[in-house]
């Protein structure tokens, strides 16, 4: 039985078809002691580790061929990814001349990239043991970046890894429910963080971004900007507070946001005017998500959201709507954003089945703070569907 | 107080000697996002994580320079280590370039290498990025690999790097002084592997190696090839075991080998031809040790050891009597090992002070089994330093 983890066997069935969208013909990577230097794509495609000089190619056709050491070829044959493994002895140049010299690609795609840091695994010098390794084929002049397949492999998330996001979702709403029955008018904010980051530790999971903003913790209509940690301020009665907090488990990321409302002496619920804003977001949210669908632009989305609340009367909120989500919290290019200078083209991006989106506007709600929530929507081929649990009602704290 | 780790001050402190024996004027890391790939030369001159596209430069002069994105500006401060520090908003390009004009060097090293993966954390894409920031300038041709200096500064150990595997060694020491009571004969490989793993999880230490092979356990005369892990094979009276295990501790590594033997009915100590094997060892380690200094080839500390064993009746061991050590178990350029085709260069290359190295003979006892004994010695101006605390006797069980 093959011990290969079967995310990766879905995200190998998805590269043929993005190599014909793109028009490339085999994709290559050409990696070494992948424990010390560690192309981001190895995860994706491989899934173990090699030592010597190894060469993986994937073909529009279906291939998956490795050239690898002969010491690392019983470790792939274990992981079952790769059907057809040239074990070497000597060195890679022959069997890697003589495999391109059989499949003859037109266009073969490398890891390399100006701009996105998860395409860019290849390191200058095996790129020139590259360059050297085919030098006199014609196949030296045919390399070029593989950008635009690490883009849609990476963006359409397989069945397995929206099963990993769900379940990272999962994990950190469990943290937001045990955290609510303990909260008290009179902690600190940074009091709040150290009971979610307990927590954290004791299920054994790691923070999905550096651990001083997450958690983060915003209380009251004073509070730090938005990528401040949390500080010593206090939550006082009447004070809406909001977290910003995600988990990493098994390698993918959650993020979600959620609003609290801590009660007033006499008080039995919240105010009007605090649920009113609350109630704004998640509606922007439900209107969103039914707005999100592949083929529609991203700056769409953005702008279903952002109308919606400015024509309930709020500013509106002054970054993106949302972001993709994986391996990372902010994960991909396609973006959910307005048409702001800075966001460049990327509102234009149409979004894809696969894709998995962050949706989190914000409004603040005058003299008692800000109100957040931070979903996660998978896009299917008909419509966004959530992988978190949509908070719903308002946190009431007495 | 700045937060930075001292060893990296140590480190960088070594770099201008080694610019100047190499004759380079600067040496330049360009990284971004170095949580998602990591220039192994950031943990021995950086000691942090970047986010945006950043460049080190550490000139001859002694100057520590970093151009780093503004908002990692901050971090880079509190660790202390660049007194230098430009933050920039819009693109790293035009602070670099005048910085290269400022400074002027006439050859400026990037880590780039064909042969070397410590030496090639430079990516394709940030070396295309760079040519392109310096196009227009004399500094674009001025640039060849930092091989020569990576390998040194790698090798030459600083007082925290020794203080680092002398505490690995420890702790394997520790491990197999709580081993030598448990063991019977009667258990096999694979349990007395178990018993060592354990010990070391207990601890919080990870193995210097892959797993499987950390610890290797041999007992007896027909026992498996060097680098096979534990088998079921079971233990039995008079049998000679070795056990090859390493910790990383703090980032550095131990690879130490102890010699066990089993004693049979009756026998109160070991058999005269297992005790001269023993020594044997033990002796051709203090005459390797004696004979390491700086400057003398790697190939004449093996003789010394080889030509000792081989007199005294034993076969060569068919391998290299030591590697240095770091933050691998394998680390460095310089080996003592013969004068075989196999190794190229290698054992022409002399040995330098700071450099840590095993020493690690072995022979047969018809019979019995193998004996090993694997120390670490660190190479100072004069002589060779014991950074494990030698096996001197063979433990004996009854």
């Amino acid at each position: 039985m093959p011990i290969g983890d079967p995310m990766v066997s879905e995200k190998l069935d998805q590269v043929p078809g993005i190599l014909e969208e793109t028009g490339i013909d085999a994709w290559l990577l050409f990696v070494r002691e992948t424990h010390t230097i560690h192309d981001p794509c190895l995860d994706l495609v491989v899934g173990t580790s090699v030592t010597w000089a190894s060469a993986f190619l994937l073909t529009r056709q279906g291939d998956r061929i490795a050239v690898v050491g002969s010491l690392d070829r019983a470790n792939l044959e274990m992981h079952g990814h790769y059907r057809d493994i040239v074990g070497y002895v000597g060195g890679i140049s022959e069997d890697l001349r003589r495999l391109l010299s059989r499949l003859n690609p037109r266009r073969i795609a490398v890891n390399y990239s100006l701009d996105d840091v998860m395409a860019d695994g290849l390191t200058h010098g095996m790129f020139l043991k590259l360059a050297s390794v085919l030098e006199g084929t014609p196949y030296a002049s045919r390399l070029e970046p593989a950008e635009r397949i690490v883009a849609a492999l990476r963006g359409r998330k397989s069945p397995s890894e929206q099963a990993r996001i769900r379940a990272a979702c999962e994990a950190t709403e469990e943290i937001f429910e045990r955290l609510t029955p303990r909260l008290r008018a009179g902690m600190t904010e940074k009091e709040v963080a150290a009971l979610i980051r307990e927590d954290m530790l004791r299920m054994s999971l790691e923070p999905a971004w550096d651990v001083e903003h997450c958690p983060a913790v915003f209380t009251g209509p004073d509070s730090a900007g938005a990528h401040a940690g949390p500080t010593e301020r206090r939550i006082e009665p009447g004070h809406v507070m909001n977290v910003d907090f995600g988990v990493r488990k098994n390698a993918y990321c959650s993020d979600l946001q959620r609003t609290w409302y801590f009660l007033r002496p006499g008080e039995t619920h919240a105010p009007p005017e605090v649920q009113r804003g609350f109630d704004t977001i998640v509606q922007a949210i439900r209107l969103a998500a039914g707005a999100l669908r592949p083929g529609r632009p991203g700056g769409e989305i953005d702008t279903v959201a952002r109308s919606f609340i400015t024509e309930r009367g709020y500013p509106e909120y002054p970054h993106a709507l949302g972001h993709q989500i994986g391996r990372t919290a902010h994960d991909g290019a396609g973006l959910l954003c307005p048409r702001w200078e800075r966001y460049g083209n990327l509102p234009d991006l149409p979004v894809e089945a696969g894709q998995c989106y962050t949706i989190e506007p914000r409004l603040p709600i005058p003299g008692h703070g800000i109100a957040t929530c931070e979903e996660i929507y998978v896009v299917t081929a008909e419509r966004a569907v959530p992988l978190s649990r949509p908070q719903d009602r308002l946190y009431v704290v007495s």
